[in-house]
């Protein structure tokens, strides 16, 4: 089954790079040659021609790259495996080798220049944008699959955690609960360092855990992921101790009500600012438009932050098979804040929340 | 005193980047960032000219920003930080300004260029080498302080696991006490994906933690390093489970061997391929110099992986102000493997170790 996915994102690569008027690709950033080939090791890039693949890394990968890596060669390189990799096409007698200028420094592409002949320098390496990026940003049933058990294994995580949340337990101590659950259940480790922020901690959008102790009344933000089969999970919940403001439970509501309607406004053709106008309208007519400080989601899937970007004005068009959180929140410096985030993905029709985790007010 | 490091930094930075002929520079790389004004956000670029820095940095961060930042004015920007800087360079009339080529890729590159007028397009940015990263091998007396703290943090969570080192236990649970423990005793996290390789798996140089159980008779190798004020420790014992074998015993002593022997070579002034040297011949004379598969070590600071490298034939000389980790290794795939690292400071006359938890055969 993952073999066919394999060969198949290979061809979609391959067919959108030769539009571009490429005979090759170098694939260098980690998770797209892991995406092409199932290499998941921290050093290695990839060259794909049109039916054919070549993996190259070095000694300390030679046991992983033969169990791991499907439908490509692998070379073991001593030196370099970028140097390799551009000696290599250049005695394939490739004469445009595209690469990914977002993941290819300018040092890197001077290494590679100086890696073939003077008279090839000027003209093999082609400037593209990040296409196998792209292709990644629409999942596969395998990996949709996947990523179905990484949010279903976050829900359970999240539904778990209230047994040590109880005032004056530090915040690193419910953090370390959620990871060393994840990684006993299975997970390779979590997608993100987990955000456990507390009272008027919760008003900062990247509250890392702390030694911050949870207070006997207020909020407490849990946004966290866990990695599950090389894919990412994600997800937020804000929840609240003791007894609540009024005005602690308006803005609760608010943001749960910004939430839904972004999910309700999910599907394809859709674009990317029409789902986060529909989270950022509800708060501004809440008064709280001022208080929503960032986007309203991002794609996820092998990396945490993927495309697209769901932001204000964004044009992109949402596509079925994309995989994004939909996460606005409302911050109010120096008091508490409130950030509620789903896993969605985009279906033919509508959208599919794979982290049906309780967004009910909840009270411990 | 951190204020007055920072400042002393940012003069050396100058004084080598105004020998290269430009009169700015911009720092993309956070923990070049991190090094110069102290911010510890995930989104930033400074700018540095003579006599004077500015962070720019976005909304997510205001809070932070001024709370972390020393010796920079902060912008807050409402688009992308790289392009306002590039706005302000060209606005403060900077006509020729550096960036680090390792460290900007080719599309962010055309940003900037994007970013100023036409007129300028063309001279503006003129790559250069990794030189904050160059200065930061050289650790200044916080740093060394810092360091010194992490260091001692990971010999006593290695003198302190053996409890819940036992047969049937998983190399998971292994790992997850040692972060456990780490974070309670206030590392901000582990260093870098915490390595427990058991049995057979000791063969593997980067065998991260797994659900294999610790075997009643084999080598277990630990390879692990906190966070500890921003700073990286990082350090390898490797312990045997129950009796061991001769060869294995055997296996262990070269390594040890050639461990101490890189060690005693660790001076100012020396190369550090000669101190790769001092090591691999001690492995090669015990016919294990093909079983040494990798560097003899690395630079470490806030990054895991800084310069210098010691690797076989590299010219680099060693400076006092260096940390530099020592960790040979040996291994025979299928059957076992072993390595033994610490950390080292090199100082005026030789060097001194920072993990000075006992190196001795442990069997458990």
């Amino acid at each position: 089954m993952v073999g066919m996915s394999l060969s198949s994102r290979k061809k979609r690569v391959m067919a959108a790079v030769m539009a571009d008027g490429v005979d090759a690709l170098l694939v260098t950033h980690l998770p797209d040659v892991r995406y092409l080939c199932g290499f998941t090791g921290s050093s290695g890039v990839l060259v794909l021609l049109a039916g054919k693949a070549v993996l190259f890394t070095d000694g300390r990968y030679t046991t992983q790259a033969e169990a791991e890596v499907k439908g490509a060669r692998v070379e073991i390189s001593q030196r370099s495996a970028l140097v390799m990799a551009c000696e290599w096409l250049e005695a394939a007698g490739v004469q445009r080798c595209g690469f990914d200028s977002a993941y290819t420094t300018v040092a890197a592409l001077e290494g590679m220049r100086r890696a073939v002949s003077a008279k090839m320098r000027r003209g093999i390496f082609v400037a593209l944008g990040s296409i196998v990026a792209g292709l990644r940003q629409v999942k596969d049933a395998d990996e949709i699959a996947t990523m179905r058990e990484a949010a279903g294994l976050g829900c359970l995580l999240f539904e778990g955690i209230f047994d040590v949340m109880e005032a004056g337990t530090t915040e690193v101590e419910v953090a370390l609960a959620l990871e060393h659950r994840a990684r006993m259940a299975g997970a390779e480790g979590m997608s993100f360092e987990t955000i456990v922020a507390s009272g008027a901690r919760s008003a900062l959008p990247h509250g890392k855990a702390s030694g911050a102790k949870l207070p006997r009344r207020g909020f407490v933000t849990l946004d966290f992921g866990v990695m599950w089969g090389g894919y990412c999970s994600d997800m937020t919940r804000t929840v609240h101790m003791g007894p609540a403001e009024q005005e602690e439970q308006d803005v609760y509501h608010s943001v749960l009500e910004a939430q839904m309607a972004a999910i309700a406004a999910v599907k394809p053709g859709v674009t990317a600012g029409a789902v986060d106008e529909a989270a950022r309208s509800v708060l501004r007519r809440d008064g709280l438009g001022e208080n929503f400080s960032h986007s309203t989601g991002h794609g996820v899937g092998l990396e945490i932050h993927e495309g697209p970007r769901l932001a204000a004005k964004q044009a992109q068009v949402l596509k079925a098979g994309m995989v994004i959180t939909i996460e606005p929140g409302a911050y109010l410096p120096g008091r508490f804040g409130v950030r509620i985030e789903d896993m969605v993905l985009v279906t033919k029709t509508g959208c599919e929340v794979l982290t049906p985790a309780t967004k009910a007010w909840i009270q411990l």
